[in-house]
């Protein structure tokens, strides 16, 4: 058996015999191999670096007294450093598994979108986390950013999990029992240690003293920063960083600390990374001496970059030919695949009807691993253009005379043709003169080439990454690409990427790289290589083939519920491979949430459920093509079972703490640094909640409930489930709260506060619940808007725009609620700010009601209302329930045919009178007939403004004749200004008695 | 080339496939790899542990920004735990040198003693330190207690040196040199890290963070025992020494403060150890549940315990045969090999000699590794012996009537005889009844076999070890016994060890462990493997070898001046093979004693001169048998010079330090922790010698002279080159002062003031020096004594004896400072200790006296001088000068006839009167003829009191006739009372005026 230091001992070697210096592990605690100068300075600068390391890494806060499976105090990294990056480390990676006896044609390996961030380093990264199996192993980051500093080159992170890896490998669930030596258990050589350390760090750490240690590491660091000494300063800012933690895990770690002590360690992070690059460079990068190789020792595949073929264009056929484009990527994000797909198109289609190249049809199809263009029939070349090459103005072109200008002389001598041959000709609109030319058309493959270099220099995606290459930009590294026109290879370059006719299938395939003949063949060869490349195929196939398992246990798959996740699985793999999976019958007694959220979240597993729709223990996982199935079950059931293990000790633990612990608990989180704890959140949602309930007549029952809800608010937060899986927030407080004796209304209140936690959730159904899902949300939109963090662009950390809509929602669904504003709650969450001492402007508050507002507007265009119906009931909107029924009321009122000429009235008169006028006349002086008919009218009519259109139409509709017969006759800006004022008092009076709030020059014309 | 990191993992494969662990090293800073609790911890308590680790070393006083080609803050060890010791690690390790390319049996390696010891860890072992080729390269230990507690079982610990040993491996003579890995030096990837951390250590850690971080760690580890978490409490226990380490490579830390330091730290990892082996004892002990098995797997040569040979009593040969015995041992330190010789030798000659056996001659000789006994003749049985057999007293054998009592019945029938057999004999001079039996003698292999196991288990030297025997004892593990009586094994059981016929040669000869015939064979197989058994031929060829290849250079060696050094050499080898080396010319422009003193102390070179004397740059080394000659010198001459170059750096550096400067850097070191540091200890020389000095009258240059020394005096204790060679002191003082310009009376007092530094040893020519030299030891012992830190038997941690016969010998060898007599030495350094605040009882004082004179006694006593007549001028030894010269005088004297009669009249009157009587006599009463002669002689004799015994004897030895008469006719002790006063008066008168302070009545009667 593979023992722990057999592990160790193999990835040293594998890395060194790859060109890696093997360093020791820092000498002073660190939470992770990345903080290990060899990795954090290292990364710094132009100097190549390559560095492989143990590194046991001290969480304190994952300190459980040795007794959680998979938990430990001290869990062993194995950290690599490749900067630059090789070009091909995903294949070294891979190659590395071997070495540790992992049978990667046997296994699931895949690579899961995982982007890193460590913002109190100044740290980002994109990458993966490596999964064997369903079991993340390691942490793959190509580096983008360190110390604040962006890098170049960049270098790739490979973090080995060694506990998890070995445990998976040994097949044991509980890190004590790993052999870590021949003979010796992980558990007999290190557990006192787990226990003492985990004692230490949760229970008896002195706080003063290690807040003593704390500050006294952060003032070395200052100074040695003044001494300009980056190492030992590091080391000081390390050692500060334990400390922090040690406290952190004590609970003595208040929200202001902190958020100053992250400040601090950001700014000596930055201050240190910027000296470390400063002092290098003084030494003249000693590093750079040696310019490293590119490619790493070692047999890892490595995509060739394809040797030019020559290809004399005389020879070019004249035939159309299939061009054919494969763009070969490292794993895509899933969501990214789709993005993609619709982009090549999108740019093909532009650039191709840019070109005058004739071509047939377009498709594109892609994987997470490749883009894959075909195009019919595109033309050998453009066919020749007259085109027209603009000269000088004609007013420049002739002088007084009518001659030709030296200007336009020049421009004859430029073009190479005689002066007379100038015509004129108009170019925007100006007329120049010109001279006609015949452009010759280019071959298709200069046209294709620059139109794939071009689209290749353009992939962008949300987050997008630099890696080996100098410029190209992209949510992954693009690492081969294959063109072709017929038998052609069409030469591409885009920086330092050149195209090819080699193509590269599965990773494990035993001819990973294939060399393809004809653009026809592309799609092809990586069909037969089991590549389904069509998406919506692979995501039929996803469904069918876990549609058949679950069946074969007399199970079904809710796929409609799973949608999202059988789209996230379809672009997670090339080539589905379902599996069936089981776990213990006894998890099934935790609730049903926890057990789907880690199948779905965690492990993209599709639940199987039973006819009546309950769990039954099985589960589906889809693999990236053939594997051991007996081996990938057996490893995803094992994962599962740990991953259970870890919730059910987290939910017992969790049960034996009282509600009023979790609720202080969540005292030590903190919610934003300005804005404080999430208890403090709490407290501020508690009382907007209570404040907000005074606006509507609640049962004294509900009152209770609210009260109680409110206190307990967020409470779950603290508790390990929801820590660990933040999407049970909510639905772990009712839980918690049932078991822990509350009524049902409030347990339910407490989850209905989350709600809704996405577009289409489900919504509050009791007021309580739908009072506290409000303050939860005027308290976030306010609080964000009041210290600036609106969202812009695409950017909204805190889901404001999800906020806004959950409230209008809540607002939509309990008209008995309408009482409750937005401008009231605004003002109340505002209030309770400013009451905790938070400056909440009165713009700030303003601009959160004219965003929450602007968010309602769209969601009722998204839903179809027109947009002069949304700008007219826009008025209301501070109140949605209320926008929402004249929205409803005025759709009724439209199937009227007497309802446009009645709102064309209104509209003509909204548009004469001034505002402002008051609704008031002289009867005297209105005098003439249809003046006084006119009167007659208005003054029968009720007062409906404060009623709906339903109650006004009625009454209003009988104003239509004489309005029209007002109009007719009557000029209402009349010269005698007392006249004039009391006809605009007249129809002012019609508007003001009309449903208030509606705007009628908005109203839709076409009603 | 062999990179650093391929060194570390061939190392970690080697000692895993030996079954050790893997374990990481601290991630705390650490001063050596004992430190890590991977050894601290596991080698107490019952627990097998075998562990190996990397520890990169950190000591911050090494600090020298990277300039100092073997010296680093941060150097890697790599560290081997074996627990239990399995009883071939010296084999292991060979083998693991050659896992490291290391050609054994090509380079010299040696094992030479060195014993360490960790005060403030209560930890000490006896070991080696390992020399490839002259250079240290692994500390080899048999760690015998850790905390303060015993170890059961005893582990080895083996700490390689990588940095040495790979600079060697190399060819490199800078650190920063070294290939680190493929394409990197040493310097380029840590070079920075090195300069930085230096400058951290030695000038910009901020002294105040770093004593407070000393005083938290050390609380939190106070605390975490009261926890009862030993773990933890010794991180933080590791964490404020190395706070500690800063602080004083800041020179921040003061005499008290490193006093106080050390004995918290003592107590601490004492409490820390109990704890642990407590705690470990609470949890079962978990790693004893697997038995660690005896032999580590690996091909290492491991000395077999023979089978033992089935052999019938019956057919033991009758004639006399030769006994063969040997004894193996790991390397013994030099001055046990004769010490084992000699006892062998007089353990078997005195336990053969209480045996019947009779025997021929016995011969005993000896290596480092084997006492190899032989004895002729012995024969093959005892004879038989006729023996009395005591019964009870005849007093209680026979009753009134004569007849046997009851129990001299019971002693006949318990001896199996007829009442009638019993006899009388006298036992002790008391008759009792007895029989008279016939003691059957033994065979020769039960006889020798107890011998034998007798004398191995009586083994002791000064400093004992134990092993992984259960109840064996010596300085070095005893691993293997011969036993032959001609062909046949002498079955010996001593503890585990038992005896065979496997001798194990040269652990590099191609065939390591022999087989031996018979008894007379042992000694021609270890002579036909070249090991030279006789330590005098061996010392004859070191002296014959060394010769030549001086002589081969046109050089000499002083045999006689490094008698000594030939004597150790001696014993380092079993087969002497001298080398040539040379060095660089540029180093003999240092100080020739540095050059020497490295030569002798650090590598026991043979240091070559030239017909005048002069140093030569060559140097013999004696390697232990057949080496690759070219490779060997290669290796020593490496070595050589990176010592000279360290010395030179040393001397250079001291160099740029005004004495002042160093003068002030003695504070930093302390002297004993009660009596303060060395600096105080200098202020105090300096006032008692300028005290003493008002005793004595010196011309005013000396005066000057001795003030100028004195306040420099110990200067050189703080210099780098005596820190490095502590031999050095007072010579670097010399050499110092003379080249900052003191005057050369000045440099030459400072550095007679450390002479004699051993009997023997040159004395203090200048009256300055001399009165320092006092100074100095008068301090010493004054405080030891005070402190109750007297020697006692063997143990005499500060020299006090020698301090004693070094204060004696000056004294005695400057009459001219006559008056500076002990007690008024001690009288004055007691005051200056007073002033300092140290208490100084009177009796400690008078207790120092004693001593002194005791040891000057013996002094004389040594040099042939009579009991007696040390004792005669005992009186006299306060002035030891004085005494010497009484001595003198009288050894004059005795030459006469005249002075024996003389004393002995002398000693008749001092006999008779008793003390206290004094010397006046009425003269009116001495009427008779001889009392009147008497008192002629007396009246006319002077009184030479004050004079010596030369002014005496003449003037005196008139006395002789008349006093004879005298004591012939007078009845001294007259019944009339006033006529005894007057005789008694009159010969009191004769001694009165007799030479003061001789002990007449222990003048030895054979003068």
């Amino acid at each position: 058996m593979l023992t722990v230091q057999d592990a160790l001992i193999r990835l040293q070697k594998f890395w060194t015999d790859r060109g890696c210096m093997i360093v020791q592990p820092y000498n002073t605690e660190v939470g992770a191999g990345t903080m290990n100068p060899a990795t954090l300075m290292r990364v710094l600068g132009p100097e190549p670096w390559r560095v492989a390391y143990v590194e046991p890494s001290v969480r304190p806060d994952d300190s459980r007294y040795g007794e959680n499976p998979n938990r430990l105090q001290t869990h062993t990294q194995f950290q690599v450093i490749l900067k630059p990056e090789p070009g091909n480390p995903q294949e070294l990676y891979l190659e590395s598994l071997e070495a540790l006896d992992i049978d990667i044609h046997a296994h699931d390996v895949r690579f899961v979108e995982d982007n890193w961030a460590h913002p109190s380093l100044g740290a980002w990264g994109l990458g993966w986390e490596v999964w064997l199996d369903g079991m993340e192993i390691t942490q793959f980051t190509y580096f983008q950013q360190v110390g604040g500093q962006n890098l170049d080159p960049i270098p790739v992170e490979l973090t080995y999990g060694i506990e998890r890896i070995m445990m998976a490998q040994q097949g044991v669930s509980h890190f004590k029992d790993l052999q870590y030596a021949p003979g010796v258990t992980y558990g007999e050589a290190f557990g006192q240690q787990e226990y003492e350390m985990s004692r230490y760090y949760l229970d008896d750490a002195d706080v003063e003293v290690n807040q003593e240690l704390f500050a006294r590491y952060t003032a070395e660091a200052e100074q040695l920063l003044q001494e300009r000494l980056p190492v030992p300063a590091y080391n000081c800012i390390v050692k500060s960083s334990h400390a922090f933690n040690v406290l952190d895990a004590r609970g003595a770690i208040s929200t202001t600390e902190r958020a100053k002590a992250f400040s601090t360690m950001r700014r000596l992070t930055r201050d240190v990374s910027q000296l470390w690059v400063e002092r290098r460079a003084e030494l003249d990068f000693p590093l750079l001496k040696t310019e490293a190789p590119k490619v790493l020792a070692g047999s890892a595949v490595r995509h060739p970059a394809d040797e030019p073929e020559l290809f004399d264009l005389a020879s070019l056929p004249t035939v159309a030919e299939t061009l054919a484009v494969e763009i070969g990527v490292e794993e895509l994000p899933p969501h990214v695949v789709d993005q993609a797909i619709g982009f090549v198109r999108q740019q093909l289609t532009e650039r191709l009807g840019a070109s005058r190249l004739t071509h047939g049809a377009i498709d594109v199809v892609g994987t997470p691993r490749r883009i894959v263009a075909t195009v019919a029939d595109v033309a050998a070349h453009e066919p020749d253009a007259a085109i027209l090459r603009k000269g000088p103005k004609v007013a420049a072109a002739y002088d007084a005379n009518g001659e030709l200008t030296k200007a336009a002389q020049g421009f004859a001598r430029g073009q190479q043709v005689d002066p007379a041959e100038l015509i004129r000709a108009e170019f925007d609109g100006v007329e120049h003169v010109a001279v006609k030319v015949t452009e010759t058309g280019r071959d298709v493959l200069t046209v294709t080439g620059e139109i794939v270099a071009g689209i290749i220099e353009s992939l962008r995606a949300d987050k997008n990454m630099r890696w080996c290459d100098p410029q190209l930009s992209y949510s992954r590294p693009v690492r081969w690409l294959v063109a072709l026109w017929g038998e052609i290879v069409v030469p591409v370059r885009a920086s330092e990427l050149t195209s090819g006719r080699t193509t590269y299938v599965h990773r494990t395939d035993p001819t990973p790289l294939v060399r393809v003949d004809t653009a026809d063949r592309l799609r092809h060869v990586l069909d037969a290589h089991g590549l389904v490349l069509d998406p919506a195929a692979r995501r039929q196939q996803v469904i069918d083939q876990s549609r058949k398992l679950a069946e074969s246990v007399g199970g079904t798959i809710d796929f409609d519920g799973e949608s999202a996740l059988v789209d996230e699985i379809t672009n997670l793999v090339e080539e589905p491979h379902a599996i069936l999976g089981t776990y213990g019958e006894k998890y099934l007694k935790l609730p049903e949430q926890i057990l789907t959220t880690v199948m779905r979240k965690h492990q993209r597993y599709l639940p199987v459920r039973d006819a009546q729709g309950a769990l039954m223990p099985f589960f589906v996982t889809v693999a990236n093509g053939a594997t051991d199935d007996v081996l990938v079950t057996l490893g995803n059931e094992t994962v599962l079972r740990a991953r259970y293990e870890d919730a059910a000790f987290f939910y017992d633990a969790d049960l034996q703490v009282p509600l009023a612990d979790l609720r202080t608990g969540i005292g030590k989180l903190t919610f934003e640094n300005r804005l404080g704890s999430i208890a403090q959140r709490a407290d501020r949602i508690r009382d907007v909640a209570a404040g907000l309930s005074s606006r509507v007549e609640l049962p004294e029952d509900e009152q209770a409930t609210l009260r109680r809800a409110g206190e307990l608010a967020k409470f779950d937060l603290s508790s390990q489930m929801v820590i660990e899986l933040s999407s049970l927030a909510g639905f772990m407080a009712r839980e918690y709260a049932t078991k822990a004796g509350e009524t049902p209304q409030v347990a339910q209140a407490l989850w209905e506060m989350e709600l809704p936690r996405s577009a289409g959730d489900a919504l509050p159904e009791s007021a309580p619940g739908a009072i506290l899902a409000l303050a939860d949300r005027f308290d976030l939109l306010a609080a964000m808007f009041a210290i600036g963090a609106k969202p812009s662009g695409s950017s909204d950390p805190f889901a404001l725009r999800r906020a806004a809509l959950g409230l209008v929602s809540v607002l939509r669904a309990h008209p008995e609620l309408g009482a409750i504003s937005i401008d009231a709650g605004l003002a109340a969450a505002a209030d309770r700010l400013r009451a905790q001492g938070i400056e909440v402007s009165d713009e700030s508050v303003a601009s959160a009601q004219e965003f929450i507002v602007g968010r309602f507007a769209q969601q009722l265009r998204d839903e179809g209302v027109s947009v002069g119906l949304v700008a007219a009931v826009t008025p209301l909107a501070a109140a949605p329930g209320v926008a929402t029924q004249a929205l409803a009321d005025i759709e009724t009122a439209r199937s009227n045919d007497r309802f446009a000429p009645l709102v064309e009235q209104v509209q003509r008169i909204t548009r004469i009178v001034p505002e402002g006028t008051p609704a008031a006349y002289d009867r005297a002086l209105l005098a003439g007939d249809a003046e006084r008919a006119l009167v007659t009218y208005v003054e029968e009519l009720p007062d409906h403004a404060n009623d709906g259109v339903p109650q006004w139409f009625p009454d209003a509709v009988r104003l239509v004749a004489p309005l029209t017969t007002f109009f007719e006759d009557v000029m209402v800006m009349a010269d005698d200004l007392q006249l004039r004022a009391a006809r605009l008092g007249l129809l002012q009076t019609v508007v003001d008695r009309a449903p208030r709030g509606i705007d009628w020059r908005e109203l839709n014309s076409a009603i």
